[in-house]
């Protein structure tokens, strides 16, 4: 199976043992995508000079381009240089000028030169520098064997970044084997789960380009859109119908795209309006607000809110009245649109919303169990409330997480209906 | 090379693309250490018959187990399950048990059962059930061949999560080939900089069992201390006087261990004196209140706060005077501790902490650039303030988030003050 493709080979036992995330290869991942070269695979592993040799092998029998990131500095677990050169049985030759460079960089840095620094001068034979603009472990560009090359980074994210714009990017538009120019869109989608909107647009998963793949995380479910074309402006025209064509059979589900989140949408439209809103939150303690001013520019549209943690801020700081509270208890429709429309009227905005749960662990009763949510919006044309069972096992982060969205994607709907 | 130790392989083309970082792998790996288990690679392949395939058989021919994750939903692009029986050329068998499970748990959660749900009802011949707690995708326990077993899991990281610690690692700790028991300590810092304490500390790295090693990420630096014994109580024995050690050292820059946060270590604090706490937010939006009461059993200290986003919620809802919003702004010291003392008083708590700050990109002045934040803390012996200043290019998320860890930070340093 020679796919000539990139792959990604991250050296690190810190990777093996969950010490760190392995935002190189996400990163590298990203540009190959922009780049427009297949990418079929990501390896890791340890400082072992045996499994790293035999992994760069591996990818000599199926690639085209193999990029490594760690495994370059001085201390004696650094083996990524040597152990290339044993996987492909050729000798280290040291780079006089690069030990000079070497030396240079760290006395300019006020770094003393140690003897281990110098292994670093050392590529195999036949490899060109990939020269480090920033530190002073150099990589490497190498063709140990026809038809496949080997790219070396550190593992220092800064690095490893600036040295693959500056030198490895023009490389590889050379000589990756570009197939072409990707573009993607992100549509995103509230109200529906995943297998229920992958069965709605299931005909439209056959395409080759462009294509259409779903994913989904917690309350959150997406349609990625990708075409593959000579240039932007063409796979951007390949696109289109498609996109048109998604958003015509979801409707009101398809809530943006790309970086929008349900935050930012509702933000827009209430500017759009030059409406504003307020929150009274209970069970998600300020979360509703926290996402809605990670927006930046949410200060024309927010007023701000009351976190209605307790009974007593519920009464005092909303209004609501001590007779809703004890006849249908502080996770009721009737308290959350007291709550709702509380906030709405004390801070004086157009638009109220206001959430109470049950989020567990404790607290669950048979009538009032766990999970269960109440959500009310209030605004112009009156105050609208639903009652939401999350379930008891999903966890107390879920459930609040889960209990934001909903409550802005009710604020969403309602804006819709309004304009 | 058979290794016999435990591979990791996520299945996944958003992956490949660069859209998501791959947590599952670090947190797999993470358990796998506390595990004792040899872990020696992590391979990333698309959403592929073929490239699954072949990486799996790969794996047979030198390790012990593979863990997958990803690829169990119903969507077509779901290839887990019949790519690694075909890779073992084995027949699908429906579980007819699966398959009510499934139409149960779509119903219970009010989702309707879609016909693609049934083929997550099918497991290769001889394959048992690793039961999914939290959604409707199953995973397997699998060994296609003597020495060589299959574990695999969906790739939304709940439940993942859930299945791993409920099934997967008691299966592991009887069948991984563990090599002694490890066992770690998180110790938890405030207040100083990872360079800063590692240099505090550095003679200590030398260890070898018991280790110490630094981490850090964005406000939040830490130490990882791990011993390897025969048994618990042996390594318990090894980490004991390290810890006590490092406590000794460090004092007060020493918030908690291992699970603990600023949020849960403050509420804790409050909890046992019997005291409470309320908090007005603006730059954080919500955020602050977010963190207490993502912690189950936050409501016994925390009462709730005031969103004080605008300037009209700030006079109307806090009590800060106009003056002094008009003669020293939103952004300073007089303004924060009104803020503070006025959701003490309005709230009826003992303690009241309150931020205000430039988050940006937009509103920053000379004289009051983006990154400058007060924070204000109001107790029982009286109000405390401080001006912090986070820099320009951090960007809005650090900001607020830097902005809640501090006002925490400077809460619990009170809180300790007076016991």
């Amino acid at each position: 199976m020679a796919e000539a493709g990139v792959e990604i080979l991250c050296v690190g036992t810190e990777l093996l043992l969950g010490d760190i995330l392995n935002g190189n290869a996400r990163w590298i991942a990203q540009r190959l995508a922009a780049l427009g070269l297949p990418h079929y695979r990501q390896t890791v592993v340890g400082d072992n000079s045996e499994r790293l040799a035999m992994a760069a092998r591996e990818a000599a029998t199926r690639s085209r381009v193999l990029i490594t990131t760690g495994g370059l500095g001085p201390t004696p677990d650094d083996l990524t240089t040597e152990s290339l050169a044993a996987a492909f049985d050729t000798p280290l030759r040291e780079h006089p000028e690069l030990w000079q460079e070497i030396q240079a960089k760290l006395s300019s840095g006020g770094r003393p030169v140690a003897p281990c620094n110098r292994r670093q001068a050392s590529l195999p034979e036949g490899a060109d520098v990939l020269p480090n603009p920033l530190g002073s472990a150099p990589g490497m560009i190498w063709s140990p064997k026809p038809g496949f090359t080997i790219l070396t980074f550190p593992g220092v994210p800064s690095e490893m970044r600036a040295m693959f714009q500056e030198t490895a990017e023009p490389w590889l538009q050379q000589n990756g084997g570009t197939v072409g120019v990707f573009v993607s869109r992100v549509l995103r989608f509230s109200g529906i789960g995943e297998s229920n909107l992958a069965e709605q647009v299931a005909d439209l998963f056959e395409g080759s380009n462009p294509t259409v793949a779903p994913y989904a995380s917690l309350g959150d479910v997406k349609l990625r859109l990708t075409a593959c074309a000579a240039s932007s402006v063409e796979a951007e025209a390949l696109l289109h119908p498609l996109e048109a064509d998604l958003r015509q059979r979801t409707g009101v589900l398809c809530y943006g795209s790309d970086d929008d989140s349900l935050a930012s949408v509702v933000l827009d439209h209430l500017r759009r309006h030059h409406q504003t809103l307020a929150v009274a939150e209970s069970c998600t303690g300020g979360g509703i607000g926290a996402a809605l001013t990670a927006v930046p520019g949410s200060s024309a549209a927010f007023a701000g809110g009351v976190i209605a943690y307790s009974n007593a801020v519920k009464r005092r700081q909303l209004g609501v009245p001590l007779d809703l509270l004890e006849v249908y208890g502080a996770v009721s429709d009737e308290v959350v649109r007291a709550m709702a429309e509380g906030v709405r009227d004390r801070l004086e905005t157009d638009w109220g919303v206001a959430v109470s749960g049950i989020a567990g662990p404790g607290g669950g009763t048979p009538q009032k169990p766990v999970g269960l949510v109440h959500v009310a919006v209030a605004g112009p044309d009156g105050c609208e409330s639903a009652a939401l069972r999350f379930g008891e096992r999903r966890g107390r982060g879920a459930i609040q997480q889960l209990t934001l969205i909903r409550a802005l994607d009710l604020l969403r709907l309602r804006l819709l209906a309004q304009s």
